[in-house]
């Protein structure tokens, strides 16, 4: 379905959404409205990632907003010109399009940042739910056998260890804190005064966190400094019993040595993401035990789609009232 | 297995434990060496629920350490010549063991209290986490079917309505005011202070809490004023996508009743507790959509389990010290 606004209006400058995730639509299309102030506007409803569709859909735009649109050098010089400004629904703009030379060609880059934190913080939780409460997996084994037993384990009283304190650390630390847990924080430049509010001990190198913890979560972005930054060493210090959760990227973890770890049969994980993406149907990590796997979706919650909509439509805004906002 | 201490002590009294629960029974075992110091005793390390081998079992004992097991008066009787006390592993023995009976024919009886308030309120939390986040059955989806797309709803931010303000409803506001809920509570006999550090919006009716939570979830012992008490009236005042949790009994709520409101489609529920229970493999509560179903495991925590075995050797202590601890 296209959605239109404006499109008399030929003086106004020319926004497109040239294809969407079914989950942003509903946003996206409340916020047209703000932005049919000030522009015409086309949106595409429907997500298509056919780039010669896309290149097409985006025909004389002015600004386009886009997630999950990997665009290569020449789509954008041949975008350049008239496109001044493009938006991206997400935070990692710099795996889809190459910053730099949009800038040489006057293409403004924003993207939307922290949208996700209290998702994925409360993700890291659910996961640790689940593998401690078992929820999920009783309730289908309530279905198909009818009445199983099973005991659980408590959260509360239990070590969290976190590694890395941006905003989603931040998060989970708070969460944790809220439910009873003990703390213990590694990072590089960690926040003293919540360190403080919380309680937390300050860990005095990642391998203090793998040993004294009952409980591991990284929440580091990726770049050549964290990539492998979590070894085969550090897990074989977890103690028996012990939960490894990650719903920051899999490459901090040396390759293979999670799956090394869990095939020993003694520590539990709790998953959102992997390398590659999707996980293939044989990737080993699928048939190692004591796993709770989710398919990265800690990030997509209701209210972090509205805040990336909402911020890419401020990022519009902004541009076209000559400002700027949340600027790569 | 049957393991025993003391027994050439013939003039020591003597303490069976004539069955007990596998995932109890490492706790008992290690809690034996306190009672030994004062008393024979025997541990079937087993379960039955069969009553005439657990009489055989029960043969001269003074002292009987119970889970689950039901007596009636005649069996009572049978065991009164040398039974003085018996403990009862949970707090409800009056479902299980005439009191008042037991009494008559001096048997001191014994419960545990409170051991289960933070499973319990983490359970609870944990089927609000696998309704809105799913971890369990995405889990279970991404092993058949590779990598399915999913939203997943954020919990900060929701009201929490609590009916019952207890030491589970206690704990289930702390937690939920943890995870950045709102709070709104319903009790007879509210727990001002705590209403008040927790920024606790106090519901004048059950219908109060009905009308403005998103999540509700009763925390009530079952008697003759509470059977019942949550109507299809209630029910009916949920908005669409509100969630009910039951972690309490399924008795609390009107019969039929959440079965009816599940059907039209619009709410969501996760329940631990059922009526009757077994939950019988045709029970309608099966077929009701958006409904997430534990087989009763809430209490059954390694902290609870711990917990109760504890408070049961404390009042076995106890009573062969001539005092009293947890008599009911």
């Amino acid at each position: 379905m296209i959605i239109e606004r404006n499109m008399e209006h030929t003086d106004l400058p020319l926004v497109v959404i040239p294809a969407c995730f079914p989950s942003m639509a509903p946003y996206l299309e409340r916020g047209l409205d703000v932005i049919a102030t000030k522009a015409r506007v086309r949106m595409h409803t429907d997500m298509t990632l056919d780039l010669d569709e896309i290149m097409a859909r985006l025909e004389n735009a002015n600004v386009a907003m886009t997630t999950g649109i990997h665009f290569n050098n020449a789509m954008l010089d041949a975008l350049a010109p008239t496109l001044r400004c493009l938006t991206f629904g997400g935070t990692g703009v710099a795996n889809f399009v190459d910053v730099n030379h949009a800038h040489d060609l006057d293409i403004m880059v924003c993207n939307a940042v922290h949208y996700g934190d209290n998702a994925v913080a409360e993700h890291t939780i659910a996961l640790l739910f689940e593998i401690t409460h078992k929820a999920g997996r009783l309730d289908v084994r309530t279905r198909a056998q009818g009445w199983p037993g099973s005991d659980i384990t408590e959260i509360g009283g239990m070590t969290m260890g976190i590694v890395g304190f941006g905003g989603i650390g931040h998060r989970v630390a708070e969460l944790a804190h809220g439910l009873g847990m003990k703390l213990i924080v590694w990072a590089r430049h960690p926040d003293t005064e919540t360190l403080d509010r919380l309680g937390v001990e300050r860990a005095d190198s990642i391998d203090d966190v793998f040993a004294k913890a009952d409980v591991v979560s990284p929440h580091l972005a990726l770049n050549d400094a964290t990539r492998g930054i979590i070894t085969a060493r550090h897990l074989d210090m977890l103690h028996p019993g012990a939960i490894f959760l990650n719903t920051a990227r899999a490459e901090l973890v040396e390759q293979g040595a999670l799956e090394r770890r869990l095939n020993n049969g003694d520590i539990f994980a709790g998953l959102d993401v992997f390398d590659p993406e999707p996980l293939p149907d044989d990737a080993p990590l699928r048939d190692c035990p004591n796993t709770v796997l989710t398919p990265h979706v800690a990030w997509r919650s209701d209210k972090a789609l509205a805040g990336i909509v909402d911020q890419n439509i401020r990022s519009v805004v902004a541009f076209l009232d000559g400002e700027s906002y949340n600027i790569v």
